[in-house]
């Protein structure tokens, strides 16, 4: 009896084995193995992504499976990770055709050769619903390097990489309210720029990476922190005026949010020379978090960011 | 300005992080920190399971978890690994209850306790489709003992532990197909019991675990060793007799599938203790899986196992 290979595995073999290093075992074997680098600490995180939650219906497959990495290498870019390998699930209706998932490898060998990553497993699934796609990252740190949310002191300066907002603009541009003639915008929110290989070790008392709105992601880390923050609206880097409550508190940004004593200011423009950085308020006493208008009058938004429930 | 938590938040909070060891910081931060065991090799696998297609629409949600985790777990027992951490990926729809997430909770925690691995991390996001979920599990084992789905070698046993075909009559027994009185055969597909523990290194040539069907895994491992197979049918473990091809085709069994030379059999035994293992058959030379009825003759069967599209 010679009976056919089911058609995940015809998928797996023609598309994601070439993308597995020699830990992925061909992707022929129940899981991966690995060595650890040794004397390192690991990082690890998982984000998932659905299709008209996290991405527009249509999204081009090669995006999709970039935002997927990209998403999750700015989890390892917030703790000061190096990203060594990723594992995949892919949940996709029976009706998918093979060139989707041409598409999709196509865009993940695109962005493991840039950010140096071997894919190392995963599933492949059916399901009746929208796709539904999800990553582990794994990095490596030096022991007790890894930057952490807890940690900010009152007095630190909040600073930002990038501008904050874009994505949330290119969203808005996608459904045609704003215009974004030169696809800037839609870009930044088609394809997240992980703030990757900063050397902030000593100079950040706290980090974290901002996916589901500036304020609302501030306020997890003062919380981790314990302490408010006072934001000077004038001051956050953003691409269009006169948005600041969709640049505030839209999602995707993917920038990070920093806490750096005064002291280390300076460190900090060269460890991250060549990337925009911008000092936007600073970390106070208490648990408030306060936006100031061009006047100091404490200004005030209807949310703080993306929530899923 | 006070914003409230999305819901999320409080979800993970109250239900997710009591889950957390102190390498998943609290699920607090952006990613997992943990130092691997010193001196060995990490084994990471990642598998899916969707509503309606890994299990029925109305599964109560701490068996969803634990069949979730024990899927992920049976992977690793095929490679010989000792299970250490776990992340989640949930896509839930919005209009879900607090109650499931309460439940889903609890079955992680009866199962993480009972096989001794903490929670790193995940995501848990909103869906319009069926409940999507992920799990990513990490083990480890002595470095060059992992079992491996390559080596195994004419004349080898081909064995396998625990009965087979069970849990695809369980789903049978729930769609009213056949009886299961005392609930045995659900059980058996609701909860997959993962062979851990076994020390099978320099014992078995070959291993894997049986998830899509016995003849269509047995596939899998004759392609990545390179040789066929010989299945005797009437030496195969069934609960009920007379359905052959569903024991031999249908999914869920998650029993090891082992290659073990004839000179290793009584050691087999031995590191088998008090659980059932059973020799079904050879390997041979070849590429061909042959399944011979009571008298020697082939059977044939419509399908091998579970195909996703």
């Amino acid at each position: 009896m010679t009976l056919s290979l089911p058609a995940e595995f015809g998928l797996i073999g023609r598309y994601f084995a070439p993308l597995a290093g020699p830990e992925g075992l061909g992707l022929q074997d129940d899981a991966a193995l690995f060595t650890p680098p040794a004397g390192r600490e690991l990082v690890i995180t998982k984000d998932a992504m659905v299709a008209g939650v996290h991405f527009i219906g249509d999204e081009p497959a090669d995006l999709i499976a970039r935002k997927l990495l990209r998403s999750n290498l700015s989890d390892l870019a917030a703790m000061g990770a190096t990203p060594l390998h990723y594992l995949l699930a892919l949940a996709v209706s029976r009706g998918t055709d093979e060139a989707w998932f041409a598409a999709f490898a196509k865009g993940l060998a695109q962005d493991q050769a840039h950010f140096n990553i071997t894919l190392l497993g995963g599933d492949t699934v059916s399901t009746t619903g929208p796709l539904c796609v999800s990553a582990t990252l794994i990095g490596h740190v030096t022991p007790g390097h890894a930057l952490r949310r807890t940690g900010a002191c009152v007095g630190d300066g909040l600073y930002v990489t990038g501008t904050i907002g874009d994505a949330a603009l290119g969203l808005r541009a996608l459904r045609g309210d704003i215009i974004d003639a030169d696809g800037y915008l839609v870009s930044r929110y088609r394809l997240p720029q992980p703030r990757l290989g900063l050397a902030l070790h000593g100079i950040a008392h706290a980090a974290m990476d901002i996916s589901d709105g500036l304020l609302q992601d501030l306020g997890h880390l003062c919380r981790a922190s314990a302490l408010g923050a006072r934001i000077d609206a004038a001051l956050v880097p953003v691409s269009i005026p006169g948005q600041i409550e969709t640049c505030l508190t839209g999602g995707d940004d993917y920038e990070l949010l920093l806490a750096v004593p005064p002291a280390r200011h300076v460190d900090l423009q060269k460890a991250c020379a060549g990337l925009r950085i911008t000092k936007i308020g600073e970390f106070v006493a208490g648990e408030r978090i306060t936006v100031c208008d061009i006047e100091g009058a404490p200004m005030t938004f209807s949310r703080a960011g993306w929530s899923h429930f």
